[in-house]
């Protein structure tokens, strides 16, 4: 066991404060990592304030890791000591069922082990990327390709995957019209990746307020949503719309933005029950669908497009004494565009 | 033009009866169509009751229809006198737009002519099918193969396409699981269509009432909604469902059959409002989705699958007298499979 400090919610709503936390030893297939980068998700949020449902306390939130590898253990194939590594959302699964089988770990039948807030294989709680230290199966690391720093690489093993993979399961490519909805910690990254593959990229965020950053970032066209003329004027144009949004939206507006056949994919899941008429599906074969990150294979793919094109995500790099503030700004949008913690400073 | 005898209703609810109209002059490029049978679909009533809003009286309903040309206009290429044809839901489109240079008049920008309820683009309004002849442009006339009797074929025009066109394009075919919810006109067509296409079938019906007709007409398996058990025993088994209940359902619990990926595709359009609510769609990037009719090269396509595959519709022959009555059935689901009209008998 290795005792390391970390930063955990103690309780629901409760501020989050230094602590210490044990890992369990290297095992036979494990690789200890030095975590340097942790990016701050939406969803740390969402689970360290219940709102989602009963969690796990004390909970160690952190699902963008960033690191270097530290240790391994005698049957780690695929790492070596010193190798910069990535963890994202999962550490385990069943590795069994159809879905690990087709590489689609995060629709695991057994559930996968989410990287915190869940119990692993070894009926432990499972602690997240906010501590110094973390060890995980290497079936669940992912590399961090040279030339991809580990700051702006630790948002893409969340938001960086979670827009990634809706966007090649729906073939996004040059001659693709694709939108954005939000324009935050995923939408960015959604705007980055759509833009490199190809595609003609349109944020639709609630004001114009980030327009230029969009602009520079990837986007051909930004809109308001609160401007009723946006729907009007983009009716029927986009063969997918990414909906970044984890708040209810009015759903028939945005579907009837929707070519023949088009998608939008939900990424983020809101808090409150939100219904969608069915009778907004009707007309035009649109889909309504969503997409949770992806898979251990995907995220790696990922990884490699991101490196190959540049990308990184944008961030406002923070102590860990910063944590809480942060969490308010997040939840207010004030954040360009994702919260990352310098875990030396913990 | 030509006075011919019609069925139709005078008023919204107001019983069918017998009375004559008149069909335009046999344009350059029309047909003129002595019709032999026409089905009774659900929509029919749906409209005819004003159940989806407001609607055009007299209606005479009617989008299953069989017959023989008897006359064409000069420019006609398509058909001569005595072939045996079938109109369908439309009778024009714009035909300039994306959608139908994609052979998707269905979903024509400017929306298709409906073949009744509708105005054509002389400014009169279209009447449909339960009527001795009716005219129309070559373009949105189809044919029925020989070896397809034009009684079983008038079915095919609404129920046959309607089903076929989204089993075709969610790709389903052998080592492709499909659920049918709901066993009816749509329903026992779509049966027998994703069995000749190769797929396993499974009815999710109400009751096992029809159970030997259906694993008769193609299903490999039949199971009832009433019982909750059905939906633990089918949880994530199908790659889609094709539901033809256009009343409420308990989505989440049918959304929970859906394998990872796979789509829920809706052709029947309730007359209640129906929210669905959107945290059934995450998981495993589940797809709510819906389909129209089909395109008409793609309900030639159909036609020509039928007659290869030998599938008619299982009808009730009636005559023109026993529509309101019928039509009473048709709503108490009392009818093994389509109610179709005679029209010699009108």
């Amino acid at each position: 066991m290795t005792t390391v400090a970390a930063y955990a919610a103690p309780a629901a709503k409760a501020p989050l404060e230094r602590t210490t936390i044990e890992r369990r030893p290297v095992g036979e297939f494990d690789v200890l990592i030095d975590i340097k980068f942790t990016g701050i998700c939406h969803s740390d949020i969402h689970q360290a304030r219940e709102g989602w449902g009963e969690a796990i306390f004390p909970m160690v939130p952190g699902h963008e890791i960033a690191g270097v590898v530290c240790e391994v253990g005698p049957g780690v194939t695929r790492y070596a000591v010193g190798d910069r590594v990535g963890v994202g959302c999962m550490v385990d699964s069943c590795q069994e069922c159809d879905n690990c089988r087709a590489g689609l770990e995060q629709y695991c039948d057994q559930r996968p082990v989410w990287t915190y807030n869940a119990v692993g294989k070894d009926g432990e709680p499972t602690y997240g990327g906010y501590a110094q230290q973390i060890v995980v199966d290497e079936k669940f690391v992912v590399r961090v390709p040279d030339g991809l720093a580990l700051d702006v690489a630790a948002p893409l093993l969340c938001a960086g995957i979670t827009t990634y993979s809706p966007l090649k399961h729906w073939d996004i490519g040059p001659g693709k019209k694709v939108a954005v909805v939000g324009f935050g910690g995923l939408g960015h990254m959604g705007v980055k990746i759509a833009h490199a593959l190809g595609a003609e990229v349109t944020v639709l965020s609630q004001s114009l307020r980030k327009k230029d950053d969009g602009l520079k970032l990837g986007a051909d066209h930004y809109y308001a949503t609160s401007d009723p003329a946006t729907f009007e004027q983009l009716k029927g144009g986009f063969d997918l719309i990414l909906n970044t949004v984890s708040a209810p939206l009015d759903f028939p507006a945005f579907l009837s933005l929707l070519r023949t056949g088009g998608a939008m994919v939900n990424v983020g899941l809101p808090e409150e029950p939100v219904q969608v008429p069915l009778a907004a599906l009707f007309g035009n074969r649109r889909n309504l669908t969503s997409s949770n990150i992806g898979g251990i294979a995907e995220t790696q793919e990922m990884l490699d497009f991101c490196a190959e094109h540049g990308l990184g995500a944008e961030i406002e790099l923070i102590g860990a004494a910063e944590i809480n503030e942060a969490y308010e700004r997040v939840v207010a949008s004030d954040v360009r565009y994702r919260f990352v913690i310098d875990i030396a400073t913990i």
